[in-house]
């Protein structure tokens, strides 16, 4: 049982924290010994934070409170560098649980983008698991690189710059595969050579066309169990003056597939 | 690298497979070697199943094919032996997100009911993380524990049959707090004071009246980027005679409530 | 201005009377002089109604009250006898708007089915307007006949039992026309030519692919200002034990497809 | 039977035509002899479309097409002049065929507002029946009455500059009453003295506090079949390079009530 003497939870350098002054006004930050921040709140002196513990609340030169806060998974995610659209963590939280990955896991991603599912499968494989990510253009991977060491997360990742359509997979046996790319029935009988058995793959697409072919491709494939779901988030605004859905907001992000492997000819794991 | 030799996709004894023979015809199992299991489409003798990979296929005495398959985290969940009504895949995964917690972190869960949810929690802070769950209901616990240790995370979690209304929490400094009580204001307060600041705390019920007074409770005890949120699952239904939106299904669950704590009067962790 | 003596509130004989014990047990009836009704709550004596006003109590011979209620536009729909699915009130208000038709107008229906539209649209167009409604199949139009006859509006309406995939429309200059056929693709250009010019064409369907081909169609005959939606309803239910929406319920009924007509080479109204 | 001679579609003086370059400019106008518009697709010389048909092409002097279109009442609805908050249309579709009211009715609207709802009801009661409109603010009813009179249906409507929370309803025995005011409680017991038995009171309100409140209040007031219901409207954007929901959009307008009056003491007619 923890007691109080053990518990760790003061900011170090190079710790991420969201600062928040308010919901427009939140900043993803890593924190390193002369860093400033300046807003239309005025001036933040973060370096000044190391050694304080999380839920310490600051003041910027105009005297306006700001609060140094645990970033949350979803956090890290929202607030990676993007180069590419990301998925959202409401589409990620699901199809993590669509999954049987956890620590230890291996897990191959296609479609590395901003690497922003990237960081979210290598924090819950840690610390012994790996993912291993796929994208066949160079400076997606260099971006996704850095917004994962960042993040912490990079001693399990592993980045390839190959095209999977003409290339094979350099891994055998994983517990799970995530694709995200336009088509993702190209990718399928490749990846189905080195999926487990029984396990899962999943890929998300925003139209109804794409989510067709790939269910034809699972199904010509080997996969049962093919499942589509949409995630909808809706926000409740809980106020003095009243509670109510909040009035305008994100209607469609993707559509999610999750399919398992059966073996047959041609599949022997 | 892993390499074919590396892969290890076995069943075991007492390792849990989903056996699937359609989509009303799925059940989770524990396998040991002389289980049969009786259906409407004949007998399984999964004892047999030992030391075949998980995806292997098998026919009951009748001829039916049946596929044994790795269970995802959901299964896991939707499959507990359940005491009371569970929390959903769906908003189990938006929820984990919207908290820091991963491998090594120390949780509190209170409400342990069937044990859905603590089975999630202690797969994801394993293998050095902890969660400790509060029920006052001595039969909850001895049902959840069952349905954690089936699912092989009894190491990572504690339970305790205490009243969280009437006595302390016994950890401090937790990374995170969820709370499934039919009233979490009553526990907020105290919570508040186990948990690292800056940290998350969540509660989801499925009542508006209940998440305004959380919201409240939240407020009034040092919580801020409180949010509310409802997840709306829409399976789509991919079918060779047309694509369309399931017809009938669950259309709500719950309100979830996120929020974060600062620290401040009474408040040093 | 009104005044209390030309108020005219008093059931007749063959109004039809929307009959409700409870949520569970309500009755839409043609009210004549000796009708009796029998249900788990007791005898209802309905001729003696006949003279009371809406609104009225009456108890059954166990002494459970029933209320003599005035029946809907969405009962009168709800409660037609089915020889075929029927359009829900909600998608039925949202297409009404969508088009400009209102008392005096012109309307053609394609797929009578159980005349639970017809019904609608003739009310609508009374008391000057005309719906001509198309069906192939007699014994639809028959059983249609008699739903629109009992809530009175079979003055407004004229059938035809015609294929329209073989023949042609007999009316020209309609003010909207609205298709309720499988293959709406196949009706739009025979439609198009009796449409007024600037007006709107409507249909509706279950699956994307239908959906895709009707505006497809609908693109290639001179249509434009082409919008598809999908109307949900989402019960709320408020009770004193707390506010929340329904849990189990319709999910999805139909996409709606409405359009306006340009004129140009074949289109001369 | 319609012929072809019979058919009158031609725009004239005064017509309402909604002119239609493309999705983001399309124009409610009301048709004069030498009336111009002007846009970024050029100049539109509106009085020579007087004896054209609807659906008529037009070109701007830079040469772009414009078309020609019949509003719908949606449009109607939407293109009102607006001093507040206006009702949707996928609400008062919805709204409108939960109450009984058709050609002939006379209705009760409490909180004129801009007028849009007033236009439909006035539109769907025409040619005999009533729409009295209440609202306390003078400048309101002005700008409403120009809105209903452009749309051709102020013969139709009565308007009453009254606070309904200090004076009596002029009019008794009303087939429908449609409220929407901030706090419909304060309105209701006044409002179900002069409606009819047995018929259909509604109102909507933004938050689930104000419905509670209409709900309790209802309850006090002899009414019974109380619902509430949101409707969601949800766009499919359905394009050459796949099918999908729109990204972003409308998530909430009103949770919508309606209910039935039963008589008892106090209520007569």
């Amino acid at each position: 049982m923890n007691d109080s003497k053990s518990v760790k939870n003061l900011i170090g350098e190079n710790d991420l924290v969201l600062v928040y002054l308010n919901e427009k006004r939140q900043f993803l930050v890593q924190i390193t010994p002369h860093l400033k921040l300046s807003s239309d709140f005025g001036e933040l002196i973060l370096g000044d934070v190391i050694g304080k513990p999380y839920g310490y609340i600051g003041k910027t030169h105009l005297g306006r409170e700001f609060y140094c806060l645990k970033p949350s998974t979803a956090d890290l995610m929202m607030k990676v560098k993007r180069t590419t659209t990301i998925v959202y963590p409401k589409d990620t939280g699901y199809l993590l649980l669509e999954t049987a990955i956890g620590p230890g896991s291996k897990v191959i991603e296609v479609g590395t983008g901003s690497g922003a599912l990237t960081l979210v499968l290598a924090k819950f494989v840690a610390p012994d698991g790996m993912v291993y990510t796929y994208d066949r253009r160079e400076e997606f991977i260099e971006n996704a690189k850095k917004n994962i060491e960042r993040a912490g997360y990079i001693n399990n990742v592993e980045f390839f710059c190959h095209d999977v359509a003409e290339q094979e997979f350099l891994q055998k046996g994983v517990d799970a595969i995530f694709i995200d790319v336009p088509e993702p029935w190209t990718i399928i009988p490749k990846a189905a050579k080195v999926l487990k058995g029984g396990h899962h793959m999943v890929s998300w697409s925003p139209n109804v066309e794409q989510v067709k072919s790939t269910v034809d491709a699972l199904q010509n494939n080997g996969f049962i169990r093919i499942k589509v779901s949409e995630i909808v988030e809706r926000e409740m605004l809980v106020r003095q003056q009243g509670v109510r859905p909040r009035e305008r907001g994100v209607t469609h992000t993707a559509y999610l597939v999750t399919s398992q492997k059966i073996l047959g000819s041609g599949f022997e794991i």
